[in-house]
């Protein structure tokens, strides 16, 4: 449940860059409504309203208004992580700290919201091949509530492979491991707390395959959407703060 | 030990901005060889190498020579965080991330560096009277190397508040927290990884009580300049990298 | 909401060992229906169904029919630790391993199922005033559900001193920490998981003082009731397994 | 560096049950000093005395004496588990909770003294063919002490495979994830401070493969002694405690 109750729906925001689906007809081909069609259709369900944005709308899908009314952004980037404005990223960075949710995908790992948080450079080793290879993600922590029906593992037979060692903060918890047919392992499930946000980093999600058509990673991608939503609201925003009048007397000796 | 093994000590650097040393008289009364100076006396020792750099240094005391040279820095800052250079904080930031260590003090929680890599506002509430008041930093963890030789507790009779909700990351151990006359509690020892560096941010130090000056305080300081000393060297930079050939054969069914 | 939906209620059992209630006129006066009573009003609400036991009861109020229909149990205890069968403590942990929630209230740091499934001493300094003492609980997280519409600390005007090093485990999430007149601090409410199930220890509760009494107090325990709720149903049961074929096919070289 | 500065070394005991060695002839083909053996001559170096004992040996080899002397505990056991007394593990728990260092290998994972620190059941799935097959040990903390001069993977031609999901908490650091040839992965070395100790679980060493042969392995068990072994003496024992005088006066109001 959000933080208003019964009521009122989680809001959730898909940000795709959309650059492979106008550029190369096999990704538009895996992916008619883009990649950010396949993530809203996985997402959308009763209790979360779903609405798409990406880089070529005005004001790149993401004025103040949509952000301000998202309670969980999922973010799909690769080639132009460098020409998301740093404006843009400052605000994405305390829309987080302020409580929204962030679910972060793929290649994103390299975006620049996703290094804004986590402080690191975010570097990992990569391999893709024509026809992809064999990654398994399996589930390390089975009781998290974004491996909530999701079984043992996940089998996916085409994708592109992200190893270890992955340059990010120790998370606070690991969700998911993955498996590599050409024999490396990788993190590929990770949650993190920064400041009243929640942050779900999961790496599968190769434009080129259909990843986001399987069943169980779209269970994934709904339950994260519902984990990351803002349990309650704070109210106060985060500031350095003047107590100038202390809770207790204070005694001079 | 640091990574060349017996032979050669760890390095360390103190910077401090040199601000209020300049302005306020009764800082240069309690600290006349300047905050880094007093740092400087409390890391000192066998094994351990330190120099002192401050803003009103050339380069801001902190060339590439020097922080390339540099294992641990040490980092006091407070009215002229602002006024440090972009490109001074992103190859501090690589050089933690590479494995340089980096201890942050007192009001240094608000600092660029600091900021930068915890991705959080890193916010706190704050009172300081002219006479300070009793802080009591409460070892939690007494096996921790940072608190070797420190006790139970540390008394300090003047001091500046800091309290919770302090807004950084969880941290990955948690050393001291402590106690305030005026009724507040705050986590002063805190230690993270990121990339192959580690940090220790510890908040006691206000510049017009003599803390650093504190037997226990220094110790602190100067088991925190071992405990953040890179333990080995890992070679490679971080980076993205292809490993196009994969280690096991890959099979296509 | 628990793991068969919208429809069936979180089942709360609230274990008091009774002894205090049975013994002490004061406890009495304060507890008329008992600590269990106060606390089974505190967390009763709307999708929460609570009952009771306590040492007294037959099998201790713990039969496995309860437990087995137990989704969060609580535990208050403190004189008997020790006269608690070790047969009922092997039952509560397979129950916490298997998914159920644990809420270990004040002294039950010493219980037999709380060492138990911490594995550590469970070890704390304590002191207790006839009229006790001013704690001030902390709210170090206030993004996590068990904070939820708690405000920014908890003033407890009467209380038992409880104090750092506390050996436990390092929390998963540390939520509360507390701060005590007569000088120290004490982590007093940690998050864990261990095996399928959620642990959260919370200090507060001298028998003598009418904690459980305070607004405040009661919205955490009912807080930690929803958030160690069993979040969905694994199915399988704990146990080492021999995947005798593999997944993959295996080369000999 | 142990706790009395350079001079005493860090004094190692390898148990291990020893059951296999005078079973299997396989195993006494591999290991002909037995498990213990292997693993003492790896861990065995400047600064470090190494001392055996086998579960056969009077008092398993593991008397109050030799406990008490002992910094840093390998246990490798398989068959024998249940035989092994609960008062031996009632010693070690006490031990390593005052600061001993505990290395776990392999089937110690569901040994007493391993399932009595963690509290949760420690199971795990597991395959093993005759040839056994490839695992691959991915280091996903370069920086960790554990992982000094180790490389980016170890890869160990015949191994048995242990799987995910393994019921232990949450380590405090990751610092090898496993990949298995047959398609699963594990986290193969997990680091634990529980109490004042610090705990190693390390999952590669089927006693029917070389394993402790190979040289990254030892270079792994060499770090591990180092890494477990207590930093400093704190001195008191853990035990609840009386503070019966404040700090601080206390008013009542």
């Amino acid at each position: 449940m959000n933080h208003t109750g019964e009521i009122r729906p989680i809001r959730v925001t898909i940000w795709n860059e959309g650059a492979h689906e106008r550029d190369q007809e096999q990704v538009r081909g895996i992916y008619p409504d883009g990649i950010h069609g396949a993530i809203a259709e996985a997402v959308a369900g009763p209790g979360v309203e779903v609405r798409t944005a990406t880089f070529f709308d005005p004001d790149h899908g993401l004025p103040d208004g949509v952000l301000a009314e998202t309670d969980v952004l999922f973010w799909w980037g690769h080639v132009l992580h460098d020409q998301v404005p740093d404006p843009l990223v400052d605000r994405i960075q305390a829309r987080v700290l302020d409580g929204m949710g962030l679910v972060v995908l793929h290649s994103g790992h390299y975006s620049k919201p996703f290094k804004r948080l986590m402080g690191t450079s975010c570097t990992l080793t990569w391999r893709v091949h024509d026809g992809g290879e064999r990654e398994r993600i399996w589930i390390v922590d089975p009781a998290h509530p974004i491996a909530e029906d999701v079984g043992e593992f996940i089998d996916v037979a085409q994708s592109e492979m992200y190893s270890e060692a992955f340059d990010v903060p120790p998370p606070d918890h690991l969700v998911f491991v993955s498996w590599f047919e050409g024999g490396e392992v990788f993190r590929s499930g990770c949650c993190y707390q920064r400041g009243r946000g929640r942050i779900f980093y999961f790496s599968p999600g190769h434009e080129t395959f259909p990843i986001y058509n399987n069943p169980q990673v779209r269970r994934v991608l709904a339950n994260a959407a519902r984990w990351a939503a803002p349990h309650h609201d704070i109210g106060s925003k985060l500031a350095n703060r003047n107590r100038a009048v202390p809770l207790e007397r204070i005694r001079r000796s």
